[in-house]
């Protein structure tokens, strides 16, 4: 397979369908996330309101919940949420924190490698000794047998990022290190896997390793203008916005690693 | 009529007066709002308890209310301070999606072409066909009908934004396609109207005008120097920050239309 | 005593140590809040739910409350943060409007001229006539009886900055104007100072000006670079990540007052 043209062929399609994203997430996260989808060509809506939800949720054309700092509160808004995507038939993507919300069948589970150890110990009991410490080659296998055993396509992120559906193995070599110094880059990238599963939900795996490579891609063309992570932050999502099939094709780096 | 000069006198009241302009707004918005309320020399305020209300907007310049993707929770506050608003004088501005604050007397409402032809149809039953494909001319004859029954200036956003009293119609043609790839615009020049309104409030047909105008000037001068959404939001408040009386009288284009 | 090397050595411990400090602060402030943290070699979490804290508060390094426009249903929260902290011997900061959390002791307070006056009147009865147009050298007596009564390091953030634990006070004279037309640089210089007193608790007074001082070089090397408010943002934070032991030492201003 040649990943090139694909990611560039899912991005186009990000761009010409423009699917509508609906994000539940935290407060610090929103802005990023929202913007970063509006530059790749998706519509984003940050709905969290359980009243809202019914009506909303199944016209969407995906879902994305970030656990992370929320307040429980939250949670049975993701729940009612997760549930009405799947009974849909709408793909969702979890960034995780939480073992109640793979119960509910997410299309793709995003984390660093101590969060998706985390998780596979917490779901499947595999990962034992969680260090955050850990990257993402070393969760390889917790990430394995937490995809067999959810069924969603599981993306580790780190210098490389993994991407698994418990069979196959991807690597995306795409990004760079000051993103670390930017909030809400994370919950960005998952962000981007849910438009990009939007638009091709039946192969979750291709659209989970686009989305993180060209993500990265983005953050390589944007550092070169960029003298710190608040012009990171501005030069990603302008680059993001601009990308071209020339740059997607001579930068994507993503390898089948089994 | 002259715009120009008086747009730039508004402007320029506003960088004097520095009007506390009241925003209740979700979470997404707030940043936007209160930057490019600060860099037009305005003096924002996030606040949307219901016991800080009664202390609170009787001595804001004006009040801003977005009623956008908000939960209703929020929906007792929005009331309390529009009346807080209208029993103390106060100029209130209104970005719409709920017919039941349009009750309570907004000053102004602003919205894109098919939310004001949805909220004239929930009124006053004039527009049909509600489709999110109209454009703001489309929407003239709904604004008009609107602006009578409500009491309020309407401003229907798009390529040329319209905004009529009813009796009056002019038309606003600057701003740039790109401020749609970037979150809350819309709500930023919303809350910009309510401080032109603040220090104007007997002339609101021209104050909104004139922030629509404003705004889009700073978008203009702002894409000059963009290379995406993100630098252009960068460079749109910069611009409004130093925007000066030559940019404004040579690059504001507003007509009367009616 | 030498500032600039100690403010230098102190930037350095941050880098290194990495502290983790706890934010409960407003929607507004949090985006820039986290990544002034973040630039700074921090680790900001915006943790504010009731349950999260007793598991929380007590491993981090530093906790940052930021009273301002908040809902008074988040002071339980603060309270209990705060009273954590002190129990468990972390330093907390406090970005004032409340004298209910000056009981709980906090290591610092930081405010302007008008808000330190406020509250010394509210707790210890000196100031009179408390007025928004009072700078932060007519608040100096205030402070001292602030910080003698509170056994808090107070600062009081203006054209100069005054810093006082009741018997020594210096001042420290980075910064620029234009902070003002950006929303959070209050809050945020806050969150530095929770960073470096993070690394040294027990020379809270010398970390209070160590991190005014050196946010403010970061607004001037910034302001070089920045056309307006907006842009200022972004260079500020590339400032504070990539500045280096020669302009700290030759850009510091702090001087001892008495």
């Amino acid at each position: 397979m040649e990943w090139g043209p694909l990611a560039w062929s899912l991005l186009s399609r990000v761009r010409q369908q423009s699917p509508l994203v609906q994000c539940i997430t935290n407060f610090v996260s929103m802005d990023l996330m929202a913007n970063v989808l509006l530059s790749a060509g998706a519509s984003p809506a940050m709905i969290h309101s359980l009243e809202e939800l019914p009506e909303f949720t199944p016209n969407a054309h995906a879902l994305c919940i970030n656990v992370g700092t929320l307040t429980s509160h939250w949670l049975p808004a993701m729940k009612a949420a997760a549930s009405l995507a799947v009974q849909h038939g709408k793909p969702w993507v979890l960034d995780p924190a939480c073992t109640e919300l793979v119960d509910l069948r997410p299309t793709v589970i995003r984390g660093n490698g101590s969060e998706i150890m985390a998780l596979a110990d917490a779901t499947v009991g595999t990962a034992k000794g969680v260090d955050s410490a850990h990257n993402s080659m070393d969760a390889v296998e917790a990430a394995k047998s937490l995809a067999l055993s959810s069924g969603a396509v599981v993306a580790v992120t780190g210098a490389v990022d993994i991407i698994t559906d418990g069979h196959r193995v991807a690597g995306a070599a795409n990004g760079v290190a000051l993103l670390q110094k930017i909030t809400a880059t994370g919950c960005s990238v998952t962000a981007l896997i849910a438009a990009f599963v939007a638009v091709d939900p039946t192969h979750a795996f291709e659209a989970t390793a686009s989305a993180l490579s060209i993500f990265g891609v983005a953050a390589e063309m944007g550092i070169e203008m960029a003298k710190g992570p608040a012009s990171l932050r501005v030069h990603l999502i302008d680059s993001l916005y601009g990308i071209d099939e020339a740059s997607v094709l001579s930068r994507v780096k993503i390898t089948h690693m089994k």
